[in-house]
């Protein structure tokens, strides 16, 4: 697919992230006034409630709506045609007034009221080399691993939008005369990208693999925040707790599944062959590059397509027991890591632990200090054209002892 | 405390679970009409809709809405003078005609809207029995268990009302040739108590555990339902997630803090001093005699007071990373299991995994078999009246294949 150019000139732009073909939908305000639904497009947000307003376009009056709650609860037939809609009408040649404001001018809400938030742990490099971190390179791996998505429940209420600083906390330590109550000394990002569901299941129901991707609404660059010393007192048996409630920062976008659809392909090689209902008919990743930076250096480069379950596989295990899902769930990839050092996507991994500091502007580094800002990146690349995801960033505040 | 007389004659009963002293919020309809609060009291309910919409009382409104979370939300100065209203207008010798609704016509509703479910695993005897099942007595107690109360988040959507039935889940187990696809074999329950947070706390804000406490608006009656086989296989490293999502079913009565107060008392003895954020400067358990019945015949029977954590301290230890708390979210206490296996809370301890059975009703019996009847009940033994906490019930539908 080629870039569909549109009347918004800054969208045409081939290495812009905001092309037509991508219509990211998020929730602004600008100076003050109420949240409301919009599109991105090129340097300009297309304010979609006023679009309602105007008869331009039909959502049931979702766009009003300070998150996509309820545009998501309408359904893919509706997300289909809203799309269609929205692509002629910023179409190059299309006519008529657009209610479009810069993007410069617009402050970025959290896209969606996260309803529960749950977190994988999907790359296998990862999964690896944090299992022989905190088990040693024996018990790395854990032996379901290659047979399920194993995930965990996270904690929806600290899911904030990008730009929200992030404080330190403070957290109970394992000390060497007994636990200690201290700022955190090991604070980390995890690079994931998190898959918004757009519609519920009853609970009892099961959802198969195809099925439970087509309740994916769309895609969120996610960076779950992580107290590594915090985690390795607290984690066992019951699995991370306050070690990752401290905050999980998403992008203000929410790249939908139609965007990426272009760029689907198959993930990691399989170890083994799945349960039937793990088993997808066709492949779930999408070749997208993704990475992150800290104070602007780019740290860490890989890409998504080297996972090993898809969105829609965790999706369909987390439904295996009969659970039900809701419009707003947030699910979370697992950190994206590539084998390589300069591909991983969390300090714990890429310093061995804190063994082997990282230059950072010249200075080497371990864990995050306070001021430090972390930012991740994602695109998929088209031809002459990229689907980008925006910023998702968050500078560290100190603790409050 | 001796027995407050209502008006009520049912509630006068010294054996009753709802005597005026206990005034537990639920949320009930009648042939099919808008759910909306009521209050327990004797074997009738009264409406507390209609008291406000005939001026009896006032809540803003709330108490016309589906759950509590808005009468909640108030806060403590309004819960405090609502219930000395309540308690006024149902006093023996009060006067005025009151909307009250038998009972037994009543259908009663989940009481809450669960922001998020968090359950913890505060019961000493608990923790070591089923610690050692999995993992060997060495390895039963984890080392930061007497030093932190151990929690995971829950799934909020799989919350149900007493009297849902459950659905045996299919899940993924270990098999002798690799992992299988089958029904729950070793299907449990939980005997536990959930705190129903009423206050929100902000992101960043440590609480204390007097403000913790304080945020705390009563307790319910708990059963955790447990995939004991698909827990095995999937909870080493980030803990139960596809064994706890089945479902999860609560009390429909929210027993006040208030009416508990009486029986204050302290927990189990501590092994060690907690670190200072996790200090009570008063005893934060209750003397609540709690149990479980399968199919009607009593299994096990223990106390409250024996647990190591109250959920005020586990409710501080929510927040110390800043994690924010919401109006609605709902702790368990962790299965409620003491010493002697009559007093334990889960068929896993009961049975030592399935190895030793026990009779029920002259058949020996390990885990839930389908068309099974899980009732918790739980007392308070007040001079002259107990406070109840009404049914908390679900029976086993077989598995879907």
């Amino acid at each position: 697919m080629a870039l569909l150019r549109s009347r918004v000139e800054s969208a045409n732009d081939a290495d812009g992230p905001f092309p037509l073909n991508n219509l990211p939908y998020g929730v602004f305000s600008v100076a003050g006034d109420a949240p409301r639904c919009g599109v991105a497009i090129g340097d300009m947000v297309l304010d979609l409630a006023a679009c309602e307003a105007r008869g331009l376009i039909d959502a049931g009056g979702t766009f009003g709506e300070p998150q996509l709650n309820g545009f998501m609860a309408l359904g893919r037939a509706r997300w289909d045609v809203v799309r269609a809609r929205l692509t002629a009408l910023l179409a190059e040649g299309a006519e008529g007034e657009l209610p479009l404001v810069a993007m410069a001018e617009a402050r970025l809400h959290l896209p969606i009221r996260v309803a529960e938030f749950t977190d994988f742990y999907a790359s296998k490099n990862h999964a690896f080399n944090v299992g022989a971190l905190f088990r040693g390179t024996e018990h790395a791996l854990p032996p379901q691993w290659t047979h399920m998505p194993i995930g965990y429940n996270g904690r929806a209420s600290s899911v904030v939008v990008s730009g929200t600083p992030i404080r330190r906390p403070m957290g109970q330590v394992r000390g060497e005369a007994g636990p200690e109550w201290v700022p955190c000394r090991r604070l980390d990002l995890e690079l994931e990208l998190g898959a918004v569901v757009g519609a519920d299941s009853r609970m009892g129901e099961r959802l198969g693999v195809e099925a439970a991707e087509a309740m994916i609404f769309g895609y969120v660059l996610l960076n779950d925040w992580s107290a590594r010393d915090v985690q390795a007192w607290e984690y066992q048996p019951l699995g991370p707790f306050q070690s990752k409630a401290l905050g999980t920062t998403i992008g203000a976008w929410v790249v939908t599944q139609a965007a990426l659809e272009p760029f689907r392909c198959a993930g990691a090689e399989r170890v083994n062959p799945l349960l039937p209902y793990l088993q997808e008919a066709r492949p779930g990743l999408y070749d997208l590059e993704i990475g992150w930076t800290l104070n602007g250096q780019v740290m860490g480069r890989t890409n998504y397509n080297l996972m090993y379950y898809s969105s829609a596989q965790q999706l369909a295990h987390h439904s295996s027991s009969g659970c039900p899902m809701r419009v707003g769930d947030l699910l979370g990839s697992g950190t994206i890591s590539g084998p390589a050092r300069e591909q991983t996507g969390a300090l714990l991994e890429m310093t061995a632990g804190g063994k082997l500091p990282v230059m950072v502007k010249g200075t080497p580094r371990t864990f995050l200090e306070d001021g430090d800002e972390v930012g991740l990146f994602a695109q998929a690349q088209g031809e002459g054209y990229r689907i980008g995801f925006g910023p998702c960033t968050g500078r560290i505040l100190p603790a409050r002892a």
